[in-house]
C-alpha cells in the first residue's frame, strides 16, 4: 500500500534481477528501511531475526530464498540444503513450511537448467496470488463495510476497531484483516480506524499504526484496555482483525487479547469479524481451546518495551521492577460462538462447523 | 506494608514533629525516593506533581499541609488560603475535598493557639481511620480467600488477578483491592498475584509490582490483553480490583480496562470482586454508564511510554509513528450484573440497589 505518495509491498524483485528488496520492518515505525537480500544466508537471517514477519510473508520470502539457491546452484543437493536451512528459521511457521516444498515441488521434475527461471517465476507468482487471496478478502469484506456505512449519516465514518498487525506488513499488499480496510478507502467510503496497541510487541502502534498513517487512514491508536469502553459508548461499529489460525468449528487462534476484545463486541452488539485467507484454516483442528497449545514467549518482551528516546535512537526502557517475572502467552482463542463471521476470499463463513462446510463444500466429501 | 525487611506507610510524620516525609511515587519502582516536605507549598507541589497518588492518599497529604498551616500561622485567612491552594492542586478529587472540609471543620471552633496540636492529631486520626478501612476490607476478602483456599491441594496457591494499583501506595496502607491479599499473606495462605501492567500508565507494572515483590508476595506480570486467556486455562481463581466510585446500583467506575476483565471473569465463572472503602460509594449516581463522564487523558500518556534504559536512567520513549493520533479515556464503567460482590469494611454486599441497601440500611431511611 501507500507510504506517503509511493506504493509499497513489503517485498519486490531488486532491479539486478536475482537479489530481492524488502523492507526490515525492525525499524518501523520510526524508519523505512529496504534491504537488498542477495543470498540464501541473507534470507534465513531476514526471516529468522525477524526483518520480515507476518505468515503470508515469509512464504514469499522463503520462495524468493529457494529462486537464489537455484540460480547460484541448482542442484538437488543445494536445494535441499537450502530447504533446511531456511525451513530451520522459523520451524513452526506453516506458511513458511509450504512455500519451501511448493518450490521444490515445481524444481525437482525440472532440469537443473531449468530451475533458476521456473523458480523466480514460481516466486513471483505465490507473492501475486497471496495478494489476490487478499484482495478477495477485501472484496468481501468492503461489502460488509458498505452496509455500515449505509446507515451513517453522509460523511460519518465507518468506525473500525482491529488488534495486532493483519496488514499489509504482515503478507506482500493489502493485509487479510486490514483488505477490507484498504478498499474502503479506495471506494471513497469514509472510515477511521481504532489501532489497539497491542501489547507486549506493540504491532499495532508501531505496524497497523503507520500503515494508517502511510496510506492516510484516519486512525487514532489505543490502549488494548480501551476497546471495550469504547464499544460501551458506541463508538465501534465493527471489529475486524487476523487469524494464525481458524479451527473446523469457527474458533479463532490470534494475538492474545483479541478474546477480550470479541467479548466486549458480543457484550454490546457490535458485529466482530475476522479475515483470512482460507489456507489458515485448519481442518483437523476442531475445538480451539482445548486442541491449540498456545506459545509463551519471553517475559522481557513484558518488561522491557522499544521506542524511539528524545534523541531519536531506538532503545528499550524497562518498565517493571527488575525482581518481577513476566508471563508471556502470545495467543488467545476466541470461541466461535463470539464470531459474527469469517470473511475469506471465498466469502463470509458463519463462524461454525455448519457454516465453514457451506462455504467450503469439498470439505465436506472429504469428511465423509 | 514491607519494602524487604522494613515496614513504610506512603506517608508519615517526619522526626522534626512538623514535617511529612513520603515517598515520591515518581521514581518506582526503579528508585525508592523518601521526601520531606515541610510546607503548604511543598505539600501542593507533592500533590499536583503525583509524588503522591490515589484517593485516600492525597486526602491525608492534604490534611498534613492544612496542619503545616496551622503551626505556621493557625489564623482563618491563612488556613483558608490553604484550603483554596490544596483544593486546586486535584479539583476533582473528592477525597482532597472532604479532607480539606474535615480539617476547616475541626480547626474553625477552636482558638488558634489551640489549632496546630489539634490539627496534627485530626491528620494523624485521618491517616489511621484509613488504615483501619482497608484492614476492614481485607479481613472480609480474607474470607473469600480462604474459602477458595480450602478447595486447592495442600501448597498450591490461590491465583489472584489485579488491575491497575489500588495498592498500599494509593493509600496509607495496606491498599483497597490488595489489603485482602495482604491479610492473606500475613495468615499464611498460599497465594500468587497475577498483576496487569495496566497500560496506559503502567501502575500495575510500576506500583502493584513494586509492592508485590518489597512484601514478598509470588506475582506474576502479564499484558492487558493476558487475562482473558489465563481465565480460560483456568489459572485465575479470582479477580480483585478497586474503584473510582461505585454508584447505588453496584456499578463499578475503575481503570480502564477494568470492563474487560470482568467480561472474561462473567464468561469463565471466574468471581469477580471490587474492593472498596464505603466513602467512595456515591449514592447520589445510579447508572454509572450514563452518568459518569469518562475523563480523557493526553494521548502522550499511550504514545510515550516511561522506564528505565539499559544505563538506569529513567526515560521515555515513543511507540508509534508521530503522525498517529492517540485516544486516552481514563476509566471504564463495569455494570453491575458482571461484579460478583462489593468487598467494603462492613462486609460484602451483592452488586446492586438491594444488596448495597442491605448493607447500609442507613441509606434507605435517606431515600424513603
Amino acid at each position: 500500500m501507500n507510504v506517503g505518495d509511493r506504493h509499497y509491498r513489503t517485498i519486490w524483485l531488486a532491479d539486478d534481477g536475482r537479489s530481492v528488496d524488502l523492507i526490515d520492518q525492525r525499524w518501523l515505525p520510526h524508519e523505512l528501511r529496504v534491504e537488498t537480500v542477495g543470498t540464501v544466508d541473507g534470507i534465513a537471517v531476514a526471516i529468522r531475526d525477524m526483518w520480515v514477519r507476518g505468515a503470508p510473508l515469509i512464504g514469499v520470502t522463503a520462495a524468493y530464498g529457494m529462486a537464489i539457491q537455484a540460480l547460484d546452484d541448482p542442484s538437488d543437493t543445494a536445494l535441499q540444503a537450502a530447504w533446511e536451512k531456511l525451513h530451520e528459521t522459523r520451524p513452526t511457521a506453516i506458511n513458511l513450511r509450504w512455500a519451501l516444498d511448493e518450490m521444490m515441488r515445481v524444481l525437482k521434475p525440472l532440469p537443473p537448467e531449468e530451475r533458476a527461471t521456473a523458480a523466480y517465476k514460481r516466486a513471483a507468482e505465490i507473492a501475486d496470488e497471496d495478494i489476490e487471496l487478499n484482495r478477495g478478502i477485501g472484496r468481501n469484506g468492503l461489502e460488509i463495510i458498505r452496509k455500515i456505512a449505509a446507515t451513517k449519516k453522509p460523511g460519518e465514518p465507518v468506525n473500525i476497531l482491529t488488534h495486532c498487525n493483519a496488514g499489509w506488513l504482515a503478507t506482500v499488499d493489502y493485509g487479510t484483516a486490514t483488505a477490507p480496510i484498504y478498499l474502503a478507502a479506495e471506494a471513497g467510503i469514509p472510515i477511521h480506524v481504532y489501532v489497539d496497541e497491542t501489547r507486549p510487541r506493540n504491532q499495532g502502534a508501531q505496524l497497523t499504526a503507520w500503515e494508517m498513517a502511510g496510506h492516510g487512514i484516519p486512525h487514532t491508536l489505543i490502549v488494548d484496555n480501551a476497546g471495550g469502553h469504547l464499544m460501551q459508548r458506541g463508538e465501534v461499529d465493527m471489529v475486524i482483525v487476523g487469524t494464525d489460525r481458524t479451527t473446523a468449528n469457527g474458533d479463532v487462534c490470534n494475538k492474545i487479547g483479541t478474546y477480550l476484545k470479541a467479548l466486549a463486541a458480543h457484550d454490546n452488539g457490535v458485529p466482530f469479524y475476522v479475515g483470512l485467507p482460507s489456507p489458515t484454516i485448519d481442518w483437523t483442528v476442531h475445538d480451539g481451546l482445548k486442541e491449540i497449545p498456545i506459545e509463551e514467549r519471553s517475559g522481557d518482551e513484558v518488561s522491557l518495551v522499544w521506542g524511539k528516546t528524545i534523541s531519536g535512537e531506538v532503545a528499550q526502557v524497562r518498565i517493571s521492577p527488575d525482581a518481577t517475572p513476566a508471563g508471556n502467552p502470545a495467543f488467545d482463542v476466541t470461541p466461535a460462538r463470539l464470531v459474527t463471521g469469517l470473511i475469506t476470499e471465498r466469502g463470509i463463513a458463519e463462524a461454525s462447523p455448519e457454516g465453514l462446510l457451506e462455504l467450503f463444500p469439498e470439505r465436506r466429501t472429504k469428511a465423509a
